[in-house]
């Protein structure tokens, strides 16, 4: 059912009562801002956007919509890049921008909780503090809230050695469409008791209920670390060398693999990083090692030299300080944003078995060859993880949204030929719900289907993502 | 509804048509064996046990049985400790005994393709060749199936440092209660595509569908490790210690509590082995450090040392080759059996967080007083999963079931009120469930019955468990 019920002015008048009505923003302007987010050009205002500062407000807010079918649409910080935040039924957008507070760091027994809208890199930088560590960190950390990192299962370089956010959540209280208010765990390592609504809930892209609290486990922060750049020849045998570098026993805290034309455009953009690329270098692979033993991370950076010089590779750059370091990952980080710089773009997120990175590559640019576009490929190659961006350029609207499309429909089938997916980290949300039957049968999409309805049975939750 | 059809002379030529008759036993003994699993003493026969051999047919099987109205119950080793294995209601049991093939070690990709009857120590003997490492490692690895080991996400030891099987799981084979067969997710290290099918399952005991096949991610091997052997006077002293290792930024890989009584037993229990153990001495903790480089293990071994020192205990043990660390880990690894020989026993799975250890012990010791039962404490200290085995004894039959039930109630509102659970790796399957609404509002149990419905709407498969 998608025949939601228009916001009236008596709603409006619960929505100020409830949260104030500094916290309620109705005009166009604001209903503009919030109804895109990082995804290619599109726009779907919402009706009203309100910024509610407790749970228990969220939670009248959902009982509310709930009872009068007026549909809700929860938002981070808007950077997501599947369209998952879009209002695109219009009603209620909720904005969690305010639940910005690290609530408890825990030393002793290496936890945190926090609000969903705190930064993430505002919470790595305040336990580093401490010494302690959160490792998942998306290209936009400067920028994106927990909260979103959840509902799409977030990644970023590190997650190759640390894991995803997955893998750092133990417990989340959440409010469910109705506005009841769940803990969806225990504050524990472990836990088998019961299914695992936590982990449903991750990567659920706020179509299930809105998270209002986190508890994430901590590790200790690694004290040393070591940042290669690393130039070859050809880009697929830079793919090659990924998995090789794993065979060897080496885990890299990040491998990171960037096409010639994402560093070119990239630099064109940063104008205050130069780095020497010689002509005929065709990718990089950006790796960093981290551990305890600078010692040991040497050894391992010589061993890891050793693999990769079988693959055809240039001189490689050793970063000197951190300020070289922050380069390099500033300049990695700013890929996309130089992307969508020059050209509207779609950027697909694919992932496969990580020794399978060369044919996808190789394959990538054969269906654009056939399809007429342009790509610039990057991303997390340690987990085979390849975002694609898809320049938009000079072909004509027709050209983008008739013809590309099939070449993106034939390179998520390679996808899943490959043994892969869809989306590693950025989730289907709206823009690539159509794509969803390549990788799943229709008995899959059935039980989440089922799943979405024994949440939400009215269905006002984020609706029309995913599937 | 919990009534099911009796199988019937017709039903039993269904399954033998399927399976083969070689495969398909119905007389009492094996019903009798195959109606026990480790809970206590607990017997619940099936009427027919079939052992399929292929997907195929555990999907013709399940489709047959739903159509039919007859109850099916998947059982692994029979190893588990919550009675998720029992047929309560009789009907069919499928044993998953001869799905036991490791499909395929892909070195490249650090996957491995096996099957759910596959013995967890078979496996990781099998990688460690390859020098490829899959940590999870219950004290029963010995005989558990990993199929098991996914109904209850497992731990074991090196969950402390290397996590539990949910985070190893990419990919599952499953056959839903309809007989329809799905993969939950994909060959990948991240995967943001929709609900995560894949952890819905894993911990789900039996009841959404039956694994029939499973993709674990692997690590490569650690080269080296050292164990120590670590006395203290006083048990609370020993729980303390725990949470300072971790606070210290030293992560071993396992860091195990065991009570006098738990090393008392197992020692006298294991008659080839002997400890020196000092009679002021309340408790040990096994601690085991890995790595791949030995210096810096030593390094972190004398810190450690250091670290304890402050906690009051004895002189410390260096196993000091392979022969002794396989013996302090048999002695580790057979507490529960020890116990178990000694008396019947209820084996509690407590998990709070870990700087909050000492006050359970400190409580379940008054608890038992309380209610008058002795009980035996060890378990993954660095996880805060406490195993509570509660010893029979001389109580009377009166005692054990209805005052010492009390007992455990509130040993596990305790755990709540520490920010714990009722179960870490066990399950809640038969014998916990009746204590779930300690630890979960009625909230959070229809929703997951809700998820039940959604997969087996009549309710086939292993009903009656969790909820």
């Amino acid at each position: 059912m998608t025949n939601y019920k228009k916001i009236t002015e008596q709603d409006i008048h619960f929505f100020t009562s409830c949260c104030g009505v500094e916290n309620v923003l109705t005009d166009s302007e604001n209903c503009q801002k919030y109804g895109q987010d990082h995804t290619e050009d599109l726009m779907y205002p919402p009706q009203v956007v309100v910024k509610p500062v407790q749970t228990e407000q969220v939670a009248a807010l959902l009982s509310y919509c709930n009872q009068h079918n007026i549909t809700v649409t929860p938002r981070g910080a808007g950077t997501g890049l599947s369209g998952g935040a879009l209002p695109i039924y219009g009603g209620l957008l909720i904005s969690m921008e305010k639940f910005n507070r690290i609530i408890d760091i825990d030393k002793k027994n290496l936890q945190v909780t926090v609000e969903p809208g705190v930064i993430n890199q505002v919470l790595q930088e305040e336990l580093a503090q401490f010494s302690l560590f959160y490792p998942p960190d998306p290209a936009s950390k400067g920028s994106c809230y927990l909260g979103g990192n959840i509902a799409h299962c977030s990644g970023g370089p590190r997650a190759v050695k640390y894991g995803v956010t997955r893998d750092y959540v133990l417990n989340l209280e959440v409010v469910l469409p109705n506005g009841k208010i769940i803990w969806t765990g225990a504050n524990t390592l472990k836990n088998s008791t019961g299914y695992s609504l936590t982990h449903l809930m991750i990567g659920s892209e706020g179509t299930l209920g809105i998270v209002t609290k986190i508890v994430f486990k901590l590790i200790p922060l690694p004290q040393h670390n070591v940042l290669l750049l690393v130039p070859f020849y050809s880009a697929e045998k830079a793919c090659e060398a990924v998995a090789q570098v794993f065979y060897s026993g080496i885990i890299p805290s990040a491998m990171e693999f960037m096409e010639r034309d994402a560093i070119d455009w990239v630099l064109k953009y940063i104008e205050h990083i130069s780095i020497p690329v010689e002509d005929r270098v065709q990718a990089h692979l950006l790796i960093e090692l981290d551990g305890n033993n600078l010692e040991q991370l040497m050894l391992e950076a010589e061993k890891l030299t050793e693999v990769l010089s079988c693959f055809e590779c240039g001189e490689i750059l050793f970063a000197e300080n951190e300020a070289q370091k922050e380069n390099l990952w500033h300049m990695r980080r700013n890929v996309a944003v130089a992307v969508k710089n020059n050209s509207v773009y779609k950027e697909e997120d694919t992932v496969v078995k990580r020794a399978e990175l060369p044919t996808l590559l190789r394959g990538v640019k054969q269906i654009g060859k056939k399809y007429g576009f342009q790509s610039v490929c990057y991303g997390h190659a340690g987990d085979g993880n390849l975002h694609i961006n898809i320049i938009k350029g000079s072909l004509s609207d027709d050209e983008w949204n008739n013809k590309v499309p099939l070449g993106i429909k034939e390179i998520f089938e390679l996808c899943v030929k490959l043994g892969g997916t869809i989306s590693g980290e950025h989730g289907i949300g709206l823009v690539q719900k159509k794509y969803l039957p390549i990788v799943q049968s229709q008995i899959q999409i059935e039980l989440q289907k089922g799943i979405k309805k024994v949440f939400d049975p009215n269905n006002i939750l984020n609706p029309g993502k995913i599937f």
